[in-house]
């Protein structure tokens, strides 16, 4: 039985039997990547039953092209089978695989009780990203699954006296190989740290636990009228978005990850546990310890609490959609918007093979031209004012009119379709892996940048999407490539080299929201320099002095300091 | 002949004595804090005399109550033993004198030619704060005025070499000390490096050198329609901006200056130059150094370029004040502003002993109440739809109808009034010194902690104002005291210190914007916890093992690593 790919990023959501049950309907309803947090209801998510079980079931049958799933449960162990036949490794990351004593198994057993193990299933599973190309040579040597932070910062404690690596593993949704275990060690999985501490309603401000999805977090906000505004994949949770500093469609209104997070707590690699900041919305008092851990990506602690701000949900907004002939033609539209100073909420560009899959997967007419999807915010005179500024300058540059999105049904749905792109791109080749890459380039510099990263993936045979935060001038290709073809793996990945290193020869970044991991290490010596890298190198060693924080992430193992 | 304290301000703007000549007439325009920035353009700054001159005039002579200014010149010599014969220190920061060796001298020498003085007027002069009551025992034993990024990176890199300390000097307005010299060494003097190497319109950012000021700078950019958001005290320049995490009253719409730098380099203490990130508008390529950099005073690194986000300047604004029995409701206000959604781009609030100070300095008649100042940007018909809502609030508030203030001039005027408040205060007591200092809280406990202080101010005898960026739940006092008076140094001193302790016991911090200095490290432990400033120390020894980049200031001495 041969699975297609997408198939094990639905598991990653059902990893918990009796979710599976609890979620099926909801499941049924929240499209190819229903997530566990689309369903549960917060907390919900506290297993009833224990776990990890050596038998757990996974979602499957699905049917490309339209909206009907099924759900039924497998055992696992296929699962092992099917990925272990696979060899679709772009890059392996290799790793000398440090011995874990036996000291340290009894001290975490000690700690965290049934909530450790040494399961091959478990450790395979956590092994694996389910979101990227990405491989290692090595998996988890066991799993922990801690309840609290003091939890945590035993567990960090004890794997620092035995020097054991250490991988933080959130709702692993991230793209570059972030939780990967190249050399083994201990993962910790942040599943069960998924509780809302404190909402502070007057402050517009919400202490969570890292496990927290984002999806939930605005489920439980929407009857307060408030809302968090980073909406990356669905199944992503708040501490691995603050790990990667993670953005996403609404950036370009609300700013980052950076921007949004007040403070955090954090335990360090020799077991304490620092606090950031205060709950002050702003702060000149020291280091900003709080940035200097949000996009670190496990390397320096891990985190254990975040206090986030939130903002009101707008009253009113207006939802445009509209065509053109070129894709530089809808770039241009997006740098003319943002530079008329009107302050859309989202100013999202898709090209004409992305609509395609969005048809076919959504059973959609979409015309298959590069296409603007824009959200602008405010009050209802105030929405329409600057719609009709946009709808002007998109005239000025050849594109169609505005087709309004009207209720608010149908403006969800279009977000959803928007945010589920990439899934819509398996129903163009349903045994296809994704080699997905995002670059963020000087606004100026966009048009340029995808028209030329464009032209060469259009040259490839491939079939490759592009999909712009075009406000920010950042932007993503989705390449779709068969594993099993030498050809095609070396093909995505010269693309992937292309696109970024066309970003840098810009002045921008490879990666504007994606972050580091193993995959993107390679470029940022071109991006920081030397200098730059053996600061973070420094940051680093200071910090955590045995290099057992996420070894093999972010900093270029030839940095020397 | 006794000078109020008010004209060292003034010197502090006119250290150059050609300038004084070019900017007479404009100064006498520019009110009592007129600065350079104010009336030099961009880059006439740059000495046409050769200086530093042993004979430095200075400004002086003013009429409290008036807006009227002469202007004469005076020998420098005089300032020194006006200033010798006080004793207005409230805390006077000890430091043991660090040997500076001859060969040093010598290599600074050859680096910077005459652009380095042993002469004791200027190192006088720059050992002294002229916006801060903080003192220090000693004071630079030589100043250098680097032209580049590469001379700032040999000096530190001999200054390193000897082990000798530095501390980098901006504008001077800081508030904390931070450019006190309490172990003596080398001050850095960067207001030659004033330069706007390239301004991308397009993508609406600027890449400065550290000296600019925010004045000047947005002077420049006004012909294209752009502005940069941050407004501090009138003199303050980019790097020291950067390096104290300054805000103002557009921090509610626009953020600080966390939020507004792209990227900026630095001279680390062994003198690599480092640069922080790219030029795109976000990134998740790594540690975000940028931030790091950005509030560390100095300590870490001397900032030599700044790549700043920049806004369109708003079509239309709207600009309405009000005022209200009790400050409380005031502060309320605020805060329902906040919570309705509306995006102010300023909402200050002023106590009616500010008010008062405003009406003797500008000959105004404002109504002496607790008062809120408003600004709402977008189109006109968006601007005055978010008036009414306001108004609604103000009114639920017993709040005094909106009185509007018209044409673009009047707004200048009421914003400039608003930055000068300081200066006002001291045509109260013009010639008492002013203990300055702020704290920010989470929003809703605003108003309880601004009536908390305001009554522990009122019943101390001294004159003592309050004004507040209340969008944020950043509020600022201004203690006017006898220089000369143990009690009232002391009395200053209890009410600073009650008013921060307040703020800490809300969640909030010990500076919202002032930053740490020398003033504020007896708080951080408070704030942060001993593992959060022993993972700032950590930092820093990892990046300046000898301890020469602005040593005393920010980390409290009693951390251990």
């Amino acid at each position: 039985m041969a699975f297609p790919s997408w198939m094990y990023r639905i598991r990653s959501s059902l990893k918990h039997g009796y979710s599976v049950f609890r979620s099926a309907p909801a499941f049924r309803q929240s499209g190819r990547n229903g997530c566990l947090s689309d369903v549960d209801k917060l907390g919900a998510r506290r297993p009833l039953h224990r776990w990890p079980s050596s038998v757990i079931p996974f979602a499957v049958a699905f049917s490309a092209g339209t909206v009907a799933y099924n759900l039924s449960l497998c055992d696992s162990s296929l699962d092992h089978r099917i990925i272990g036949e696979k060899t679709t490794t772009e890059v392996v990351v290799k790793g000398s695989h440090r011995e874990v004593p036996e000291e340290l198994v009894n001290e975490l057993k000690a700690i965290c009780n049934d909530r450790m193990t040494l399961d091959y299933d478990e450790r395979y599973f956590h092994g694996k990203p389910q979101n990227s190309f990405h491989k290692a040579v090595n998996i988890p040597d066991l799993i922990v699954y801690p309840w609290s932070e003091g939890e945590v910062s035993q567990v960090v404690a004890a794997c620092n006296k035995y020097k054991v690596p250490i991988v933080p593993y959130g709702g692993a949704t991230s793209i570059e190989g972030h939780t990967l275990s190249p050399h083994g060690g201990v993962c910790i999985d942040m599943s069960l740290m998924k509780s809302i501490k404190s909402l502070h309603v007057e402050d517009m401000d919400v202490v969570v636990e890292p496990g927290v999805g984002w999806v939930e977090l605005n489920e439980y906000l929407r009857p307060y009228g408030l809302f968090f505004p980073l909406d990356p994949g669905p199944g992503a949770t708040i501490g691995g978005m603050c790990a990667t500093r993670c953005s996403g469609s609404l950036a370009v209104r609300y700013g980052t990850m950076r921007d949004n997070v007040i403070n955090l707590k954090a335990v360090l690699a020799n077991g304490e546990v620092i606090k950031t900041a205060s709950r002050a919305r702003k702060s000149a008092a020291g280091y900003d310890l709080t940035r200097l851990m949000i996009g670190s990506e496990g390397t320096l602690g891990i985190i254990t609490e975040v206090t986030l701000r939130l903002l009101k949900i707008p009253q009113y907004s207006v939802v445009a959609m509209c065509n053109f002939n070129t894709i530089k033609d809808a770039a241009d539209v997006a740098i003319a918007t943002m530079l008329s100073g009107i302050q859309v909420s989202r100013v999202e560009l898709l090209d004409e093979v992305q609509i395609k899959a969005i048809n076919i997967a959504n059973g959609k007419n979409l015309p298959e031209l590069p296409t603007l999807m824009f959200e602008f915010i405010g009050t209802e005179a105030y929405s329409h004012e600057q719609t009709l500024v946009v709808q002007k300058i998109v005239g000025e540059h050849n594109g169609s009119d505005f087709v309004f999105v009207g209720d608010a049904e149908a403006k969800k749905e279009l977000w959803k379709i928007r945010k589920e792109a990439l899934w819509a791109c398996f129903a163009m080749e349903p045994n296809f892996e994704a080699m997905i890459s995002d670059v963020c380039v000087p606004l100026s510099r966009l048009a340029e940048c995808i028209s030329v990263s464009k032209k060469e993936l259009e040259t490839s045979g491939l079939v490759c999407t592009v999909i712009a935060h075009a406000g920010d001038g950042n932007f993503h290709t989705i390449i779709l490539f068969d594993p099993n073809n030498d050809e095609h793996r070396h093909e995505a990945a010269r693309l992937n080299h292309f696109m970024v290193n066309t970003a840098l020869s810009m002045e921008g970044t490879c990666t504007g929201e994606h972050g580091v991991g193993t995959g993107k290490m390679k470029y940022l010596e071109q991006e920081h320099g030397m200098e730059a890298l053996r600061t973070m190198k420094k940051i680093k060693a200071a910090l955590d002095p045995n290099n057992i924080m996420n070894p093999g992430k972010l900093i270029p193992p030839h940095v020397c300091i």
